[in-house]
């Protein structure tokens, strides 16, 4: 039989090892933070009478710029956006896999603030592009004075900051955002993915975009919009930028039923965004329910939480499984994260953290 | 306003322009070898029932390994493929991309031969992979001394050759084809986007895949299928080479509703393929109907034809275009290329043609 040894393998990517939390079928899966309340039905047929209409014209390539989707978008985020400065692309992995061909390659470095999200590191590998580590302040956060000293002495091509952070669920300042852009020559991408999971009145990063056209922020539908298994990540940037993103993307990259689909659910963007103010109410619970039994909670202006004070992560980790209750050990000492879900699934979740917290921690 | 040149684009992409046939809407479009039969009506109702269960679940991510989806493929193949050996990406352009993260990249080669597939080269350049040209034999053919001769010559880490070939339709010998492989110590990809459109009797180089695992055999679902808008498109390989991929691919590539939608196509092939039929019957009468107006026409296994003896190649494409008919001019001297399409619209190009062609000419 042949092995992956046997093949003429890129030599950078001997011994690397496929990305992939575990696919479980358990009952309370809060493990990738999905947005666990599925899609109304009223959107779903909506989304449903676009898709048919794409099918009929399916045999034709797609909309190779997906104008009506940039449109429906820009329309979206609102902050006074064009369409002109929307790109999206099949999950905002692909997005930022584009940012980092146009930017970044042989020769050229990545900036990356650990504990973060962990396929940053991937798209550079995957694109010749060399990673390098910055630190960040206690409790996972960033100021203007750190970002500005660790990009100073680092000089990237390409600086990723998760705003706010995954897995620690961090925020980060528009004040220091504004310092990162000023501190460096390459690229600051803001990956918002749990934007919308932010306070009402925290602004976003957009509000950044004027005037600095080296910065771009990325959104996705997977989260707010509980629609990770339909792969529609988005980012907004300075017009220049996006024709950048245009010389390396693959023609017609995304679906004409993708692009259905993705339009019928922004058309419902209020609807969908009422499952943001519930997962809020059963963040706070969650929160409550771990600081109760004795665990630290990191700050979260996302859809998750890393608690720490863990004695043992992964005996705890397979408590909850064997109790049907999946969360993720990332292997930050001391610490899980778990998404947070239903209100059924956070009595689940914090039912089983109290059978599984020895008395004397609490 | 900001212009590209004053953003930190890799030096490689500097002045290049971004991939893209011409998006005219014409009454008859016969430019990029689209099927232009559209999906049946009783296909179309199977595929949304697909999608809506699929809907049902979209807050989710989807399969990461698209499990039913390559047992399907495996099965629609045949040749005694096993899942394991399957392959799908957003389109053959995102298969490739893979094959070019996964084996190409600085340092590395990629031999092709033109006239070919422009994007073959675009991958090259985007991962990084330096692109070597081969020579063709007369009349675009490609014979097993060809081949060995080039690969030896050049000594590539990629071989890429597209049987049948396009836009040029030429078919490859399987000789032809594992001489190339037997010259190469890279990876081989025959790219059968066009596989389904050859001879009922012609073998598909799937039959070589046994004992060759550096070869992999790539197809798309755009063509035979008229899922252009679907974006699907997969190969077959030895399992290796599959592990390989999964190295570079971005987690969750392919949505819950593509999966769902390619299913759903996959279930009515015999439909779906009926239609391959008719478009052979017009490639024959639009192969008389050029020949019979003077044009050399080069033998086509696929959806479309090369003709050559054209005087001018812009004027006529442009004339066509007057008249409503959009074909492609792809810069080769004397030549244009056709799509095949309906029986309505190969009425309506060789009206066109009859009308665009001097007397004197025929």
């Amino acid at each position: 039989m042949t092995s992956l040894a046997d093949l003429p393998l890129r030599a950078d990517l001997v011994g690397r090892t496929a990305y992939g939390a575990p696919q479980l079928h358990v009952p309370v899966t809060l493990n990738v933070n999905e947005n666990t309340h599925p899609v109304p039905e009223e959107v779903r047929a909506d989304i449903l009478d676009r898709i048919a209409a794409a099918l009929r014209g399916v045999n034709r390539y797609p909309d190779r710029e997906f104008t009506a989707l940039r449109e429906a978008l820009a329309g979206y985020l609102g902050h006074g956006l064009a369409p002109e400065q929307l790109w999206a692309a099949n999950g905002s992995n692909e997005v930022l896999q584009h940012v980092f061909q146009a930017f970044g390659g042989p020769g050229r470095t990545l900036l990356t603030f650990p504990p973060t999200y962990s396929m940053y590191p991937n798209y550079a590998t995957t694109s010749g592009t060399a990673v390098l580590e910055g630190r960040r302040d206690e409790d996972f956060g960033l100021s203007a004075a750190t970002l500005a000293a660790e990009i100073e002495r680092t000089r990237p091509d390409i600086v990723v900051i998760a705003a706010p952070n995954n897995p620690t669920g961090t925020p980060v300042a528009l004040d220091a955002l504004a310092a990162a852009y000023d501190a460096t020559d390459g690229v600051l991408v803001v990956d918002e993915a749990y934007g919308e999971f932010m306070p009402d009145d925290a602004p976003s990063a957009l509000t950044l975009l004027p005037g600095r056209p080296r910065l771009a922020v990325s959104r996705t539908m997977s989260k707010a919009f509980a629609f990770a298994g339909a792969r529609l990540g988005y980012l907004a940037a300075d017009p220049a930028f996006v024709d950048a993103l245009r010389l390396v993307r693959l023609p017609y990259h995304l679906s004409a039923i993708t692009q259905a689909a993705a339009l019928g659910a922004l058309a419902h963007a209020p609807v969908m965004l009422g499952m943001v103010d519930e997962i809020r109410v059963q963040r706070e619970r969650t929160v409550r329910g771990l600081e109760a039994l004795g665990y630290r909670v990191a700050p979260s202006w996302t859809n998750f939480l890393l608690f720490g004070g863990v004695e043992d992560p992964k005996a705890l980790w397979q408590g909850l499984l064997d109790r049907g209750v999946l969360i993720r050990d990332l292997a930050i000492p001391g610490s899980l994260r778990v998404s947070i879900g239903t209100a059924a699934e956070t009595d689940a979740f914090l039912e089983a953290m109290t059978a599984l917290t020895p008395v004397g921690a609490r």
